[in-house]
């Protein structure tokens, strides 16, 4: 007997024969003799519609109020999934935020979860009752209902699995698991059986849009385990483990790609102390967060060139307050380019072997592609090229590092 | 400066637009002085979504997760209220049942107030909040949602005012009053301006669908002075007082009718003590109410005719339960009549008038209509007449009464 979670995303419940399937799925899983927790999102088309509503009634909401309105729709799914279990003989009930409570802070719209108090949840499982919780929605200090931000129920899901201590978090999602490449692009890309948190992570910040980043932070510090699988196929997806649950490590583990990204160059910035801080200030005191920064180094140490990437809804309004502090930055002039995308190579093995960079830098270079700008972590490298190149960078990377299925 | 309660029901926010003219009205409220709470009903298009879906996963639901599934429907409207007046400078903050809370006990699906604790609510009415509550929802004593049953927000509106001591509880809906008779049929009905708790309870259980009868009791049990008024038109509706208030109480203030009446005929019943109770007892069992019942003097102390009236809807059920106990109760047979209207003449100053039944008999009777059954109470005469006569009964009384307009 194992204890699991189940945590299934809007698409997967969409519907009512979905909601029924999902059900299905569960009483398969407790029938098998294992204790099970369900983690659910809003049915996709409620989600748009509640979203829809709240800006258009004002588009300047106050966050508490918005959150009241989305947290509606997790709650309507938590309880027609708990309908959908007892009618199919699987004793089953709601759990709303409130109710656990899955205490968060108060930053309405992107809360963090605090504490989350599962001892009725583990009493109930004892009793053969399956918990039936709603993603994405938790209670602040006030009373008033939070919710966790975009993708939310994944991070849910885990908060839940490590507080039951489940033996696994399985996320049900429209992918079978995680590719070595994007499916839609790379043709050839495999399914990984296993990927290190650390790895998961990079291709989450960076795109690979399957998980969400916090979610996998979670995982990773209360050592959850996860499983990315299909929601629609009985199949094995792909476990998002531990490193040390990983005997051989692959060099490369996949090819990541994030299209929303903006560039922005500011053309001759005086080379002073500080001005990276003048600069940088104010786009966080905007809430933008900036990622890849390049700074070359001054021919002539009085002025360079800075190159940094935002994301590209918030291009115009980091363009915006730059321009406001010209005077003050003291740069020729500012460019924007949001026709760009950040494309990168995740591996943990990469730590260990050298020559990796290179690979990527000779492969794009065959190709005719130019980098604009590079940033490394210890387990990825991340170049920024023109967006045009997208599938042709993507598909030739894949091929460099061998990850082409035959 | 005046304390006040308006509550909306599903028509009055059933788009973006209706919720952005409730505010604009509740705003007018505000900018008079006033103290105002509002309470809402879902959007009408939002609860028939969602008692679709419970309907469609799970025939047989458990009550408490539908009470989860539909209680959203509330807390969408109050979120996007709440947005609605922030965004025409209102400050303005959303109160679901469990926020308040409002307790009730735990009948899921028809749940009843207990307490409400307002506090919080008036201390920030000094700050110059308008509070928007969910109506229609409360918290039982094991943490859940419940839900108050149909109409349920008149009644969360009452309870609110009576909490809160409201001035006035106003009741916005699709109609402008309380007429004399129902204004789709009697084309001379007059609007009231007036009328007692104890006229409205008889009318609105009678059938005037305009405001729900446990909020009337509810309303004349705290003394809260209701207002039903017109949620598009802004013109005084009709009040809903004690009978004090009112000096020259009319004789009749309205004539109402029901169609969700059935007659059930029990012809040739043993004229036994105990029989009755032998009839109706196995009919609450089955929880049908039982409405009008007559018995007729049986002519040879032997056998008589017993004649009664259950919800429509209940009828098939309860001709079932009468025939399963046919062999016990040694009737000769059993007729059902779904085809019959309850019509009733309602006045408080019909206890110190004679004359009052028999003008309604004596108008009946010179139309030809055949009067099936009769029931009476202090403030009404009630009667059961072919369903096919309901226009011209109506008719026919309320001119007979005196109370067609000039």
């Amino acid at each position: 007997m194992a204890r699991i979670v189940q945590k299934f995303g809007g698409t997967s419940v969409a519907d009512i024969d979905r909601i029924r399937a999902v059900a299905e799925r569960v009483k398969k899983t407790v029938d098998d003799g294992n204790q099970v927790a369900v983690v659910v999102s809003a049915m996709s088309g409620t989600t748009n519609q509640l979203v829809e509503w709240a800006r258009d009634i004002s588009p300047m909401h106050d966050a508490r109020e918005y959150d009241v309105v989305v947290s509606a729709g997790e709650q309507i799914t938590v309880g027609l999934m708990a309908m959908a279990l007892q009618n199919i003989g699987v004793d089953a009930r709601s759990w709303l935020g409130w109710q656990i409570p899955m205490i968060t802070d108060d930053e309405h719209g992107r809360a963090r979860i605090m504490d989350l108090q599962a001892d009725e949840i583990i009493r109930r499982f004892d009793g053969g009752q399956v918990a039936v919780m709603a993603g994405f929605q938790g209670i602040g200090s006030d009373n008033r209902i939070t919710t966790l931000g975009r993708g939310g129920s994944d991070t849910s899901a885990v908060a839940l699995a490590a507080a039951i201590n489940a033996d696994r978090c399985d996320i049900f999602t429209d992918v079978d698991g995680i590719y070595t490449g994007d499916p839609r692009i790379v043709n050839r890309g495999k399914k990984l059986d296993r990927i290190t948190y650390e790895e998961m992570l990079e291709m989450a910040s960076l795109g690979a849009k399957v998980l969400q980043t916090r979610s996998v932070e979670l995982a990773m510090n209360h050592r959850v385990r996860l499983q990315v699988a299909s929601s629609f196929v009985d199949a094995p997806g792909t476990m998002v483990v531990d490193e040390e649950e990983i005997m051989e490590k692959e060099i490369v583990s996949g090819i990541a790609h994030s299209g929303n990204e903006a560039k922005i160059t500011l053309v001759k910035v005086p080379d002073n102390p500080g001005i990276a801080a003048s600069i940088f200030g104010p786009l966080a005191d905007a809430s933008i967060v900036v990622d890849m920064i390049v700074q070359n180094v001054s021919e002539d140490g009085k002025a360079t060139d800075l190159t940094f990437t935002v994301p590209k809804d918030d291009l115009d309004r980091a363009l915006q307050v730059i321009e406001d502090g010209k005077e003050e930055l003291g740069f020729e002039r500012v460019e924007g380019d949001p026709d760009v995308v950040k494309i990168s190579v995740v591996g943990v093995g990469m730590r260990s072997h050298a020559g990796v960079a290179m690979r990527m830098f000779q492969a794009l270079a065959d190709k005719g592609i130019n980098i604009q700008v590079i940033s490394t972590s210890e387990i990825k490298i991340s170049v920024l090229v023109s967006e045009a190149y997208t599938e042709l960078a993507l598909r030739s990377l894949h091929t460099a590092y061998g990850l082409d299925s035959v």
